[in-house]
Formats: C-alpha cells, sequence, structure tokens
C-alpha cells in the first residue's frame, strides 16, 4: 500500500479545515437581544484580558526557556519548543474564541429548542477539538519532516506544547477558582443572591473563569498528552541507523493518530440530539461510535500496511482501558450514585463529616483508575511482547490509542463551559423559564462529559507518562553507549538504567518526587486563598460603596472589570513560582543525581501525581453534586443546615478538582519531558560522575 | 570482648525491671479525692470494657492466622507469631494499666505544684516505653536463642507483634475519634457545654480514647516497628553457612538495640522539671541525652566489639534523621509557626478556605521529613558500603538507629494522654484554676511531644520499611537459588529480582499498591463517620431523655457506659474489613502476579502511605493548633464565626491525625511482613510461573 506517514498532516489539515468551518458556522448564528450581547461582551472582554497577560507572561518565560535550550542544547530544540507552544497557543486562542461565541448564541437559540441550541454549544466545542488535534498533529509533521525524522527533536515541540499546558492549566485554574470561590462565598453565602445574579460583581470574572479554566486549559492540557505520547513511541520506535521515514515503527504512533482524527470528524459529525432527547446521551453514543471508527480504520490500516498485530491491539487495549476509566470515575461523581448520596447523608452530621465522608470516597475512587492503568500498561506490554515488539512501546502505543480520539474527547469537554455560560447569560438576561430549562439540560449533560474527560484525561497522562519514562531511559542508554563508544567513563552502568527500586539512588529519587506533586498542589491551591480573599474583599466593598447594587436598583451595574483584573493578576503572578519549582528542581535531582536519580524522581512524582490528582478532581466533583442532590430537596433542601454543611464541601471541592487536581497531569508532563530534553546533558555532566 | 548479642536480653530484663518499679512508685501515690477516685475508675472501667473486647477478637484474628502459618508454612513460625502477638499484648496492657492510674495521681499531685505532677505523669508513660522496648527485645532473644539463631524465624515473632499494632492502631483509631468527633459534636458545637464536661454522657467515652488510642496504639506502633527494623537487618546479614550466632552483622542490631535501652533507662532517669519548669523542654532535653548517650555508648561498643565503622555511623545517621524529621514535622504544627497562624487567619474567610489552607500545609509538610527519610538512607547506604558493608544493611541500621531509643520515645508519647486526662479529670471534678493551669501546662508539653513522635513514627517505620524490602527481596533471592539448586525452573530470574521500575510485573504491582493505603485510610476514616453517627445520636437522646442532665442538675448523672460500649463494639467491627483486606490484597498480588509484581506493590504502598501518613497526621495536628490559636483570642476568639469555622477544620483533622494517618505506618509494617513471611513460598507457587 502507498499509505505512509504523510496521511498524519494530511488528515491534520483536514482536521483543521473543518474547525475552521464549524468555526463559520457558530459564527453565523444569531446572538440574541442587546442584553445578552453585552452580557456575552462582558465575558468576552474579560477573557481577552486574560489571554493577552498570559500570553505576555508566556512568552517571556518560552523565550527563556527557549535560550536555555539553545545555549546548552541545541538551536534546533529551540525553535521546535518556540514552535510547539506557539501550535498549542493558536489551537486555545481559536477554540477560546468560538466558545464565548457559541454561549451567547447557544442561550438565544434555547428559545427555538434543545435540538436548536445543542448543535451550536457542540460544535462549538468541536472546534477547541478538531483544533488541538489538528494543529498537534500538523506541527509534529512539520518538524518531522524538516529535521528529516528526527524524532528526537520533537520532544522540543512536545515541551513547548507542555509548557503552554502549564500556563494554561494552572493559571486557568487559579483564575476560575478565584473568581468562583470569592462570587459565591459572597453572593450566596453572604448576600443570599443566586448564582449568575448580574448584581453580583464578580459574576463576569466567575464566567470568564469556566472558559479559561475548562476550555483554554483542558484543551491545552489534552494538546500536551496528545504531542507527548505520540512523541514517546515514535522514540521508543527508533533503530540505530534506520532512517525515520522507512521505520514504521517510528511512523505507526503518527499513521494511528491521523486515523483517529478522521474518526473523530465523523464522531463530530453523527453527534445531534432531538427535541425531546437526551444530549448527554447523544455525547456519549458520539464518542463510543469514535472508538469503533477508530478501531475498524486502525484494524485495516494493520491489516493493508503490514503493521505488526500487537501494535494495534496495544492501541485498542489502552482506548477500551481510557473508555472504561471514564466511566468508572463517573460513578464516584454521579449524583444518583452510593458515594454522591451518602456524601450528602452524611451533611447532615455538619460541614466536618461531610468533608470526612467525600474525602473518604474520593480516597476509594483512586482504585479503580489505577486498576485500569496497571492493567491497560500490563495487557499492551504483554501483548507487544507476545507479537514480538518491545513491550513498551506497546505501554506507548495503549496511550497513544487512548489519546487517538482526543479530537471527540475536547468537542464533548469544551461543550460544557459553553452550556454552562449559556445558562449563565441567560440567567443574567433574565430568559424565560424554558429557556432556561434548555440551558440547565444542556449543562447537566455538560457536567456528565466533563467527569469522564477528568479521568481520560488522567488514564492518559497516567500512560503517557510511562511511555515517556521508558522514552528517557532509551535516551539515557543511547547517550551512554555513545559515551562508551567514545571511550568516556562514566560513573552510571547501563544496567543502572533500569531503575533498580533497590538502588540507594533510584530511591532517593523516589522519594523526592513522590512529594513534588504534593507541594505542587499546596502551591497552587493556597493561591487559590489567597487570590480569593483579595477579591472577596473587593466585592464586599462594591456591595458596601455602590448604592442600589444589592437591591437591584434600575441601571446601577456593578464594576465587573475590577474583578476581573484582580483574578487575573493573581492568577497569572502565582502561576511562576511552581512552574518554576517543577522545572528547576528535575533539572536539580538529575544533575546532582544524575540518570538513575532522576529515573526514580520521575516514577515517583508519577505514583503520586496519580494518586492526587484521582483523589482531588473525584473528590471535587462528589462534593459538588453532593450539594447539588440537596439541592434538589433531599435532606432539607436548599438553604437547610444540611445545605450549608454541604456548600463548605463544594467550596473545598472547587480548587481541588478545577485547579490543582487537572493541573497535576501536567506537571508529570512537563517533568517527564524536561527529563527527556535534557536526559543526554545529565548522563555526560551530572555531579555524580565526579565525586 | 567478651560482650555478645547477650547482651540484648540482659538489658531488656532490665528494662522490664525498671519498668516495674514505676510502676510501683507510681501505684503509691495518692489517688485524690472520691470524685476524682470516681471519675477515674470509670475510665478505667470503659477502657478495660475495650481492651476485653478487643483481646478477644484478637485471640481469633491471632488463631486464624497462626492455623495459616501452621498448616502452609511453618509451625514453628506459628508458634513466634503467636508469641509476638502476646508480647506486644502484654506491654500494652502494663501500659496501660499505669496510665488509667497515673492520669488522677497526676492530677492529683498538681494540687501541690508542676514539680510533683509532672514526675508521676512521665513516669508513668515511662512504664509503657520501657515495658515495650523491654518485652520487644526479651521476645526477640527468647525466639532467637531457642531457635539456635534463625532469624528468618524472626519474622513470625514481627508479624506477630504488627497484628498486635494493626489491631491497636485501628481500633483505637476509631474508638478515640468515634468518641472525640461525636462528643465534641453535640457538647460543644450543639449544646454549648464546655469540654471533659460531666454533663456530657459521651466524656467518659472520650477520655477512655486518648488511652487506647495513644497510648496503647502508639506502643503497640512502635513495638512494631522496633522489632521489624530489628529482625530486618538481621536477615541482611545472614551469610548462608555460619551460625548466626558467630556473624557479628546478625547481632549487631541486638547489641544496639540494648544499648539504646540503657540509654533510653538514662535519659528517663534523667528527666526532671522544676517547680516553674517548662516540662516541654525537659522532655525534648531527655530525649536529646538520650540519643547523644547512645552514640557514645554503641561508639563504644564498634571500637571493642571491633564492628564494622560504617554500621556505626549508619545508625547514628538513622538517629540524627529521626530526631530531625521530628523537629521539621514539628514546626508545621506548632501553634506558633507561620503555617498553623496563617491557617487560623484564613479562618475568617469560612470553614471551607480553613479546610483549603489546612489541607495545603499539610501536603507541603510532606516534604522536609520524606527528604530527610531520602537522605538518611542514601547516607545510610552509601557510608555502609564505604565501609564495605552492604548499603541496604546500612539503610537497616539506620532504621534501628532511629529506634533504638523507642523506650525514651514513647515515655514522652504516653506522658501526653496521661496529662491530657489528668486535666479532664481535674475539670470533672471541680479542682481549682491553680490546679488546671498546671494540668493544661502538662497537657501543651505533652501535644508538642506528641507531635514530634509522630514524625518520628513515620519516619522510623519509611526506613523501616525500606529494610524490610530489601529483607524481603534477600529471602526471595535465597529461595530462587534453593530452587536454582534442585534443579527447579521458574519464571522468575534472579536480576527480575531488583525491582526494575521498567518491568510491568513491577509497575503493575506498583500502581496497585499505591491506591492500597488510600482505600484504606478511606475505610477507617468512613468507620469514624458511621460511629460516631450512631454515638452523636445517644448523646442527643440522653440530653433529650434525662431530666436536669443539661442543666448540670445535683445528682443526675449521663450513662456514661452505653457511650463506651457503643464505641468499643463499632470500632472493633469496623477494623476487621481493613485488616483483612490489607493481608487478603498482599497476598493476592503475590501469588497471581509473583514476587517481582510483589516488590513493586510494596514499594507502591510504601510511597504512597508515606504520603498520606505524613499529610494527615501533619495536617490534623495543625487544624487542632489553629483552633487554639484562635481560642487563645486570635482573629475574634472563642464564639466567634471565625472559631466556628476552625472547628470545622479540627474535626476533619480528628480521624486524619488520630486514626487513619498512624494507622497507616502499621499497614506498611503489616504488608511488608506478610510479603516477607511468605515469600519463599510465592517464589515457588505464585501463578506467573505456571502460565
Amino acid at each position: 500500500m502507498m499509505i505512509d506517514w504523510t496521511i498524519a498532516p494530511i488528515t491534520a489539515i483536514a482536521s483543521i479545515l473543518v474547525a475552521i468551518y464549524l468555526y463559520f458556522y457558530v459564527n453565523r448564528q444569531s446572538s440574541g437581544t442587546d442584553k445578552m450581547q453585552e452580557i456575552a461582551g462582558a465575558i468576552q472582554e474579560g477573557a481577552n484580558a486574560f489571554l493577552k497577560v498570559e500570553f505576555k507572561y508566556l512568552a517571556v518565560f518560552v523565550v527563556v526557556v527557549a535560550a536555555v535550550l539553545a545555549i546548552f542544547l541545541d538551536p534546533i530544540m529551540a525553535v521546535a519548543y518556540v514552535f510547539g507552544s506557539i501550535c498549542s497557543a493558536v489551537a486555545g486562542l481559536l477554540g477560546m474564541t468560538v466558545a464565548l461565541k457559541a454561549n451567547v448564541k447557544s442561550a438565544h437559540a434555547a428559545k427555538q429548542g434543545l435540538n436548536k441550541a445543542f448543535p451550536i454549544a457542540f460544535r462549538g466545542g468541536a472546534v477547541m477539538g478538531l483544533a488541538v488535534v489538528g494543529l498537534a498533529l500538523l506541527g509534529i509533521s512539520v518538524v518531522y519532516a524538516l529535521s528529516d525524522g528526527n524524532a528526537q527533536l520533537i520532544l522540543g515541540f512536545s515541551f513547548g506544547a507542555s509548557a503552554m499546558a502549564l500556563f494554561a492549566k494552572i493559571g486557568g485554574g487559579i483564575y476560575t477558582k478565584t473568581a468562583d470561590v470569592a462570587a459565591d462565598l459572597v453572593g450566596k453565602v453572604e448576600m443570599d443572591i443566586p448564582e449568575d445574579d448580574p448584581r453580583n460583581p464578580g459574576v463576569i470574572a466567575d464566567n470568564v473563569g469556566d472558559n479559561v479554566g475548562d476550555v483554554a486549559g483542558m484543551g491545552a492540557d489534552l494538546f500536551d498528552s496528545y504531542v507527548a505520547s505520540i512523541v514517546a513511541v515514535m522514540i521508543l520506535g527508533v533503530i540505530p541507523g534506520v532512517a525515520s521515514f522507512d521505520n514504521i515503527m517510528v511512523n505507526v504512533p503518527l499513521i494511528f493518530a491521523g486515523l483517529g482524527i478522521v474518526a473523530s470528524i465523523f464522531g463530530v459529525a453523527i453527534v445531534r440530539v432531538g427535541k425531546k432527547g437526551n444530549p448527554g446521551n447523544a455525547l456519549n453514543m458520539g464518542t463510543y461510535l469514535t472508538c469503533i471508527i477508530f478501531g475498524l480504520l486502525t484494524l485495516a490500516a494493520t491489516y493493508y500496511m503490514d503493521i505488526n498485530f500487537g501494535v494495534w491491539a496495544s492501541a485498542v487495549i489502552g482506548l477500551v482501558g481510557g473508555v472504561v476509566i471514564g466511566i468508572t470515575t463517573d460513578y464516584f461523581t454521579s449524583i444518583d450514585k452510593a458515594p454522591v448520596i451518602k456524601t450528602a447523608e452524611a451533611s447532615q452530621t455538619g460541614a466536618a463529616v461531610n468533608i470526612i465522608t467525600g474525602f473518604s470516597y474520593g480516597l476509594v475512587s483512586i482504585f479503580p483508575p489505577l486498576l485500569g492503568i496497571a492493567l491497560a500498561s500490563f495487557g499492551s506490554y504483554t501483548v507487544a511482547v507476545a507479537y514480538g515488539v518491545s513491550g513498551v512501546y506497546g505501554i506507548g502505543m495503549a496511550a497513544v490509542g487512548m489519546l487517538s480520539i482526543v479530537g471527540m474527547i475536547v468537542a464533548g469537554d469544551a461543550f460544557g463551559p459553553i452550556a454552562d455560560n449559556a445558562g449563565g447569560i441567560a440567567e443574567q438576561a433574565g430568559l424565560e423559564e424554558e429557556v432556561l430549562d434548555i440551558t440547565a439540560k444542556l449543562d447537566a449533560a455538560g457536567n456528565t462529559s466533563k467527569a469522564i474527560t477528568k479521568g481520560f484525561a488522567i488514564g492518559a497522562a497516567g500512560l503517557t507518562v510511562i511511555a515517556l519514562l521508558a522514552a528517557f531511559q532509551n535516551i539515557a542508554k543511547q547517550a551512554l553507549e555513545e559515551a562508551a563508544a567514545q571511550g568516556i567513563t562514566l560513573a552510571v552502568t547501563e544496567e543502572a538504567l533500569n531503575f533498580n527500586l533497590m538502588d540507594p539512588l533510584v530511591l532517593t529519587g523516589a522519594l523526592i518526587g513522590i512529594a513534588i506533586p504534593a507541594v505542587f498542589s499546596a502551591m497552587v491551591m493556597l493561591s487559590v486563598g489567597k487570590n480569593a480573599f483579595i477579591m472577596i474583599e473587593e466585592i464586599r466593598r462594591q456591595f458596601r460603596e455602590i448604592p442600589g447594587l444589592k437591591e437591584g436598583k434600575e441601571g446601577v451595574k456593578a464594576d465587573y472589570k475590577s474583578c476581573v483584573d484582580i483574578a487575573t493578576k493573581g492568577a497569572l503572578k502565582e502561576l511562576i513560582p511552581p512552574s518554576v519549582l517543577s522545572i528547576a528542581i528535575t533539572l536539580a535531582v538529575g544533575f546532582i543525581g544524575g540518570i538513575q536519580a532522576l529515573g526514580g524522581y520521575l516514577a515517583g512524582s508519577i505514583f503520586s501525581g496519580l494518586i492526587f490528582a484521582l483523589l482531588m478532581s473525584n473528590a471535587g466533583g462528589l462534593w459538588d453534586n453532593a450539594k447539588k442532590y440537596i439541592e434538589a430537596g433531599a435532606f432539607g433542601g436548599k438553604g437547610s443546615e444540611t445545605h450549608k454543611a454541604a456548600v463548605v464541601g463544594d467550596t473545598v471541592g472547587d480548587p481541588f478538582k478545577d485547579t490543582a487536581g487537572p493541573s497535576l497531569n501536567t506537571l508529570i508532563t512537563v517533568m517527564s519531558l524536561v527529563a527527556s530534553v535534557f536526559a543526554e546533558t545529565i548522563v555526560l555532566n551530572a555531579l555524580i560522575n565526579f565525586v
């Protein structure tokens, strides 16, 4: 067959074109009344203000890191790095732009029914999904082609994408929760006014937060994992002396990713919902169909292109694992399942028992996905070995398989905040009850798909970082061999690179590594607390000083912009220390303790990163729904003491699930990429060589 | 020199004799007024009720496990197992008995001043400390002597001790927090009556809880770690074909432990405090002096007995590491340091922000002790290797060094609940303000020493389980060699026993292992919630149904016993599932995935066990003190909204710091011991051999 890796750039371009087409589709829908446009305009303005400042910070960060890469490693690597961050930024910008239009248009269309509102919100999300996979795969292809098949150089691209993800995830995560916590605490708790009420000075910042946190953040996160999984497998497929373009093992991840894009485009096209349909089911059905199409397409490709069957099987194991992890995660956060109901029930005894119960179920929820990741990696390893392929390559392909449908996953995920915003705009613009009902339905579907996506993202990140660890090991081994060929003697031996747990360097590294995600989580959560404190003061001040604001007097408007400013500045200032820390400690461990210590450190950070990511995401989602369960009338309903207790849990859960939890995926990916990019230099120059 | 390992049983017997002497010293002090004796009697009665039921459950559990050991492994191992659990139980019983007398006697002596009250409370604690080390070391010596130097058989003894610890820790932990949470929630929050008020039906159960949780629990925990560290090093010292009695490397941990007892006896004798002295400083000074004496004694022994200098250095590194870990832990929970003050400050914004802030500092607090454990293990490994000793042996000696002063550590720790109880009894008996001031001073000193001890216990457990992992590996290797000698072919190779992180079995095991401590913590915390719920109902019922109780009418008494019963039954019923689970999953992983999977699993559980143990212990202590800081007048003081918010954090922290957190040490030790005991059988019979 004549199909080769160039299917990747072709499908990538197709994906971008479809995204652009959908962009114009969304764009030509009506934006409703002046009032609605005004609110949407304020959200847009706030989001743009955030992005502008974020990109400024990002630019400085990228330039500094690029300079370091250029000076200490390789100028071309630095170029790839910059390119990676730009591609991810463009995808995020495109996705955000359309999301900020789709919200109000979807709210307006809700007047005509669910079947009109849903496609606008979903296609708005699909722009993000398809832009992410399209730009990611196109970017990889460009670097691959221009570097004449140098897979290792793509690491630079991946590192750039992960820098963007780190910023988007942490910055967005801090922003969104600063605004949410502050708006809720003063608005709902102190002033007793409903959510999304236009009197609340924090309401626009809160709406902006949904977009910068969930749309841009999740998009950049999955862009990051997607690229990292592909590059990890490419590196594992390299055979020294064989040109990459002729080596099917290097090209397979590109081919499979390309076919994943085809499946995602189909999936996006298929999803629709009737006037009385269930949008949640429609989204899930779309995801399952995308998986099946991907499985069939890759099976055909495997057959016609003579790809090793074990490789295909590994990818399918990964994909199935991802879906299963998503579904089990859903159990722990679903409003109609035992964990949420029992936590709601426990709230009767007060806030403390609500916290203890929800936290405990969050701890239990760690087990199924970890078992899933364990079985997926074991299964893909074993099946790969059975077909004569290296086992870690199989694990990498499982990650690629899991992430192949990212286009569809991100589409469903970005749908969530669009629907949420649509509801917010409808509420603030005072639309009719029936319209609010429809936007509420969309919002509920968005929450379900968001819960599944989060589990999926963590599972995918788990397999990806394991693959990255293997890639890191591979690079180090190669560097060691080259050094040996040149007669350089080093303290580290090839055997030590197996990261033997009883090796004191590996063990020491691991003990330090497991602490990093914890410290990182603490830093970002403390940032939320600090910023929220400032914003709370500002909201209180406005209620105090602006006459008629609390009463909702005609013509009296809150100063939304000052809250947006506080959230923006705070978030971007606070993201620097944890970002720098995560990179600096990784390099310090490597350059002091050498490659073994770094290997142990990465493994440790992966273990603890997965634990905390799962714990925080799930406990947060669970508290949120326990509160909603009570609001729906159980155990005394809204306004009762039980409800107040549940609100405490919900507020604790906010930074858990939307700031710290989801940032951890990105953190461990970034750490792994930093290690891989510097692996060669560390092998040769680590302090441990010289003592 | 003629000194050999028999120094161990000799010092052990001396330790027991001193404990008995101190027991009689405490016993002959006055117990005060009838009222005081009545209260103390009620506490004693409650504690005895708990112990009686606990020992009944324990007996069944021990018999079942012993039967399994006898049938599947070795009847003599089963005997050692039973012996280990009995020795630990006797130490616990003795310690409890004296603690339950020392509390009221110390309260009475407080009438004459601090310098009279302190020695009674401290010597009461010292009985526990010296009984623990005495019985532990004597037990080990007996098994060692009778088995003609079979170090591996001592594993059975250690396993028995850890079974007792598991019961004491989990059962006691659930008990103490059930009572504490329930008594506080109804008493302090709903009824607005002070702590330790005799009107509260839960007050006796609460006082009992301090003893069964902190005295018996912590004693059994450190008994467990102490024995485990010694046996691990003994196994690592074995040279096939060389009689253990002639092998100094097997005997060193016994000798050092014996000298540690001598140092602890000195330390206990030295501690005293003046009329206006600071009991906290006195305790710390005693600990430091014990360390110095130990260092000098072992240095002398090393010189005269021709012990390898690296072995001594390893032990000292461990000891210093333990102290440093204890001190840094103290920073995060001290009432006058930034973490506590900032958390108190954050409580002004409500309960949720208090939780987020305290939790975040808890996350940060993980880092210093992990770094300490990492450096201690790396340092001891390196120094051992430098002197020609195996590195893991060095790590084991670091654990032995850290635990050598356990006699003194437990003395200081058991002092805490005695002082706490003394305060409670003084309060309930209506003693004068000045007396309450003195018991409050003692209580504060107890809290400080408790915080340090907890960090110390976790650090020691960390090094111990690493040493146990090495011992486990050693046993597996030996089994493999024997199998090879007999011509049996197995799936596992000697190289695979290095627990290479990129081995899919090791990785799969690790991913499962990291989930276990989380699930375990959740189970015990949910138990607390469940039981507290039942007890709360009972306390409310009594206030509702007993006329005059709330008003404190003369002659009206609460039914304390029903609360004691609820706590006892609940705790002991709930400890079975997590105990069985932790053993069953460990065996399942081993018998299915083989020795490699089990190695990864143990390492994973160690990593995550340390993380959660540190997080929960420290966050809990921090919340407790943040509340106390506010109660001392800051940010609105007692009764303010800020205080209410801090009470939520304190209540969340209760099961964190006194149930789940400290149980995790024991959990990971038990898991490691189960694995080691069954290692040989698993090597030969794991399913993975036959597929």
